[in-house]
């Protein structure tokens, strides 16, 4: 696997946090590395990344001040973070978190870690869906588990008071929802926010070839991002609208789009296609990219300013 | 010099004119080579660069269905660009435009290459302003035009009427402008659009070195703009904030803007900082990344989706 070249020195344009991390990036290769060939062995990799990711989020669980509920809703799980001081104005709208990983891993209690700083930060109530996954639940479990909460939603929340948002293949699949609501005459909810969107899982895109190497964390597609894709998608074509929304035809509707990235991102050209596609249909889109940032840089302080601009994306199109 | 890297190939996911450029680039070692020592160099340097384009913008004049006519306006040689077909309700309305080129080049003649493209797709009535330029006239030569302009323009004109746009050193001078016009107590225009903008001219930005010798056209800041940014400031510290206007403190106003780059930009730093920097200060700033484009892309399908943004953000700002 490619590691980070390290003739990409740390630039002093980003914060001290990032400047640190850059300097001594996290350890994902579990993800940039040989794809698992079984599915024992792809369970082996998902404890080991989720394993990691734990004690960071028990933290966060600790330090907020939010409330969590685990429950099922239409059968399927789902975490609901609401704010210890939830803001009356907020109280009849909710956000649906989508969480990121490859559509592999970061689910069951990692699945809060997106949610829980929108709620805390913006004053929303958040319902996390702990979707279905690969290798035992591929395509379209997660888009079923997404469109059956959103339904369930919909009967006590007007649709105007109803985000979506979701971070990497949360962001795919928070387009892929969306879209597939579309398709079965759903109302669209009011907004979503698209956070380094796994748009494309096929190999294209200039960014997977220019950022290879660059972005410290998602080092490169082929292994663990190839891999992964394919047990996703179980037999349908990668190229499929809803397993690749950069694809899809948005002139039909799609709700007014807030998206995310960084000038490191693997996942830079997956976020700014998108966002062309959106911006050529006449969707209402706006496109945020941070500097030297990577695929999912959250915890920065870069990621505040972020949620921030999502939180603003939110209440703007929420009537707030 | 560095040339384009032949480890990035061409991507698919751009429009048949991309590939083609990108398969085999223009050449601008001019721009990109060893930086010339005297004003006799530079200007051989400036004559020979220029001469490459003088046939593109001659074959612009004879198609583009616009009438231009230079004159003066406060001592400063304009271009006056308007459409053959002006639109009623874009007569009381002006755009400004200040040309790129290092703070060196494409002047003269050339000064027209961007307004005639919104002026022929927008029906904009557009003032190209041919600034003074070093070796001769360094800073803040320009930006003074640029004020004088915009001085005279508003004695005829509405703040509200009034957009003012750039691209590369003239998106860096179409910001310092209307920060010096904010300076010095004028009315702000309605709005500025600021193309892959130069608004770092020290060597500080991750695109400096992530995207060198990735960027086809722009392909290093060491030589040629690292010359320029020397000629061009004479004495003055090159992090002034009307020389490298990311440095400025927006918090004391700025109007609406659109910023424009590419992923393969060695100004995608610039510009998404530019972005950020606003965004930080609550300033409406609207950011387009389009994928694969390098700095200037505009002769591109792909610069006529620029176009096409850039003329919709005027029309909202301008009250259309």
């Amino acid at each position: 696997m490619a590691l980070q070249d390290p003739k990409y020195s740390v630039p002093t344009t980003v914060s001290p946090e990032a400047q640190a991390f850059l300097a001594n990036p996290i350890d994902m290769s579990g993800i940039g590395g040989p794809s698992p060939q079984t599915d024992e062995e792809w369970y082996a990799l998902i404890d080991g990344v989720n394993s990691q990711f734990l004690p960071i989020v028990e933290a966060m669980i600790d330090s907020a001040p939010v409330t969590i509920e685990k429950r099922e809703i239409a059968g399927v799980t789902v975490r609901i973070i609401t704010p210890e001081n939830f803001p009356q104005d907020r109280q009849d709208k909710v956000l649906i978190n989508l969480h990121g990983g490859g559509y592999a891993i970061m689910g069951g209690e990692l699945s809060i870690m997106e949610g829980i700083s929108i709620a805390a930060s913006g004053g929303f109530k958040i319902i996390c869906i702990d979707y279905r996954m690969p290798p035992k639940h591929p395509h379209p479990a997660a888009i079923d588990d997404g469109i059956a909460v959103y339904k369930a939603v919909l009967e006590h929340h007007k649709a105007s008071d109803i985000g979506i948002f979701g971070a990497s293949a949360g962001g795919g699949l928070t387009a892929a929802v969306a879209l597939a609501a579309r398709d079965q005459s759903l109302p669209m909810p009011a907004a979503v926010v698209l956070n380094t969107p796994w748009s494309d899982l096929t190999k294209n895109g200039d960014s997977y070839f220019t950022n290879a190497g660059v972005d410290p964390v998602l080092t490169s597609y082929d292994g663990g991002l190839r891999g992964m894709a394919r047990i996703y998608a179980g037999d349908e074509d990668l190229k499929h609208p809803l397993l690749s929304p950069v694809y899809a035809d948005f002139s039909k509707g799609f709700p007014p789009a807030m998206l995310v990235t960084g000038t490191r991102d693997l996942l830079l050209s997956c976020t700014v296609r998108l966002h062309r596609a959106l911006r050529s249909a006449g969707i209402e889109a706006d496109l945020h990219v941070f500097e030297a940032m990577w695929h999912g840089f959250n915890a920065m302080p870069e990621g505040r300013q972020a949620d921030a601009e999502a939180v603003q994306f939110f209440e703007k199109h929420l009537g707030l």
